[in-house]
């Protein structure tokens, strides 16, 4: 698993509007995956939860996470990207919710009462693959 | 997080050949996440790996697994299972990763070269996300 720089081919599948799971712990220390949007973020992952949401709580304790983004019209094309959680910070103004909202659907987020929080990602290690083969990009 | 059987129409999904991402730990208790196939195997999930796969050492040394199974149309539609790997059997004569691929793809598994591995996972509970609100099915 390459700790090296990401590929530009890689950084270019990651800046699709593409599906992702992202992994974290719970309190008892086992793995806990949800589907997430995410936004590649200049070398960082922006993913964005209401503030209620478990894998939240999760981050907060431990901030470890291992994101899966899956190609949207093939999911044998994967990258996954593990790494920490470094910054959380409060979306009180929907900002992020809202760059993400418009890079999956074209929109501002819809659902405007919840309060939501940012959390950005730092890439300790990544690997990809495609059609059975590791990639490893160019 | 309910522990109450699945509903039918969550079955029903699960019985799709959907898209999931599956997350184990690594031994220095982090999450791993990698895309996988899997088939709803009557109550159990049933997934296979090449012989040298990663997530697989993280099974046998802890059975603790979460998987996410997402829409191949919608992805916002989203189960989560989580559960522990209760069997691993070497899959000899590659009827294991047959039914997979027979699930996703309509043929037999095209590379019988490499050695792989069968894993069946007890789900302890389950969670259903569907247009931004919980997804308990009927």
């Amino acid at each position: 698993m390459p700790r090296s720089p990401l590929p530009d081919e890689l950084k270019a599948f990651l800046a699709e509007p593409n599906p992702s799971v992202i992994a974290t712990l719970t309190a008892d220390g086992k793995p806990h995956s949800a589907a997430t949007w995410y936004l590649w973020d200049g070398g960082r992952v922006l993913v964005n939860m209401a503030a209620t949401r478990k894998r939240l709580a999760n981050m907060r304790r431990d901030p470890n996470v291992s994101l899966t983004v899956l190609g949207r019209d093939e999911w044998y094309r994967q990258v996954t990207l593990r790494g920490r959680v470094t910054e959380i910070a409060d979306d009180d103004a929907l900002e992020g919710i809202d760059r993400l909202a418009r890079h999956y659907t074209g929109q501002p987020y819809a659902r405007r009462q919840d309060p939501r929080v940012n959390a950005w990602i730092e890439v300790d290690s990544w690997y990809g693959w495609y059609g059975g083969a590791p990639w490893t990009g160019s």
